[in-house]
């Protein structure tokens, strides 16, 4: 069999994730609109986070840091205090929230298991996801797990080798094309794109159309097929 | 030869991490001087942080957030807005603080590594720990780096049992009698407490005296000889 191992994104592949930052993020909205129209917000917002990701990495807690940040400079520094204090409220809430799976995960997961190895590889703070697979339920079925700071091809190759028979024999799964497909596939292995039904700004691709190794798959559900016909 | 592989605690064993906290904490009682007695202060502070513990983990962002809650409190979430924006700029200066190794590191792995093989295993946030390691120049000595989210006898099993012969053939050194003596000697390792001059409260514990696998060692300076008589 060419393809021994399959390796799996976490947040809005497995689980919903940018949802709640999104449904935080209006919260935040709300919380600041006696004080910042929401365009100006959301753009400060989003540069603050840029300019943090090389210190604060990806997860909630960074997020958090940035919102406070964020609302300290659209107020020139004079954020009414309690807004401060919601948006900590906030930020333990989105940490303390339990997985969510998406429809057909679990499914496509035990149609795998039994002919592959299953291997979970996410960015985010690293006890956060720790905490949300042991709330899926979902540990058992993997055969490594990875939580790595940052997903470029090199990270594939190490992680592949780790836990499988390297990048070439394996697929990789998830909803970014940034950071799940585009270095998988440039790691030498293949890659199925299965969108989310948002995406945050910074892990926006073009997809590889045409790639022989790539496939955009319109759900989870589709994934196990794809991975059985690559031989 | 009996033990093979050494692990070694990053913070306050390789280099200065407590004293970088402590710092900040004096900053930070410093900016809510006008506000907050610094008694009332440090204890709102370690109630804050033993709370959010089991959320946040272990690193800076987490301590940051500490802080940020913390002058919320003892102000009755009415602090002054400049605080909050000096407690960021102080947690990003941490993040940003190059990695300062302590005396006698760098020529007792020099000395450890033709012969054994050598592991890092440390707490924290995973993209900080990965930086002050980069930043060290010492992650060409470790055969293996993790960075765990916390330091159990279960941890060191499996650690050992990836990285080398388990942990009844390793020995693990650190500055923490809770997470790196303890819990390495209930796993069936060897462990070294070498001492930091600062000890965060959280990671204090009695020494285990007279334990046959364990030795209270001055200085990593003394650990190569100490490791070279497990035979």
């Amino acid at each position: 069999m060419r393809i021994t191992t399959v390796g799996f994104d976490a947040d809005d592949t497995l689980w919903h994730n940018e949802s709640l930052f999104r449904l935080t993020q209006e919260r935040f909205r709300a919380l600041m609109a006696p004080v910042a129209a929401p365009e100006v917000l959301d753009a400060k917002l989003a540069e603050v986070e840029r300019r943090n990701l090389a210190l604060y990495g990806y997860g909630v807690k960074g997020f958090t840091l940035s919102m406070i940040e964020t609302a300290m400079e659209v107020t020139g520094h004079h954020a009414p205090s309690p807004i401060v204090a919601e948006i900590l409220a906030a930020g333990r809430e989105m940490l303390a929230h339990p997985a969510e799976l998406l429809p057909g995960v679990e499914a496509a997961l035990a149609d795998l298991a039994p002919d592959y190895r299953l291997v979970l590889i996410t960015k985010g703070d690293l006890l956060h996801q720790e905490q949300k697979l042991a709330a899926s339920g979902l540990g058992e079925v993997f055969a490594g797990v990875e939580i790595v700071s940052e997903k470029d091809a090199a990270t594939y190759e190490r992680v592949f080798a780790r836990h499988g028979d390297g990048a070439a024999r394996a697929a990789m799964a998830g909803n970014s094309l940034r950071s799940d497909v585009l270095p998988a596939l440039e790691a030498g292995g293949y890659a199925a794109h299965i969108p989310y039904h948002l995406t945050w700004a910074h892990e926006m691709a073009e997809p590889p159309l045409g790639h022989p190794r790539f496939a955009e798959l319109p759900s989870i559900a589709d994934l196990p097929a794809w991975v059985r016909s690559l031989r």
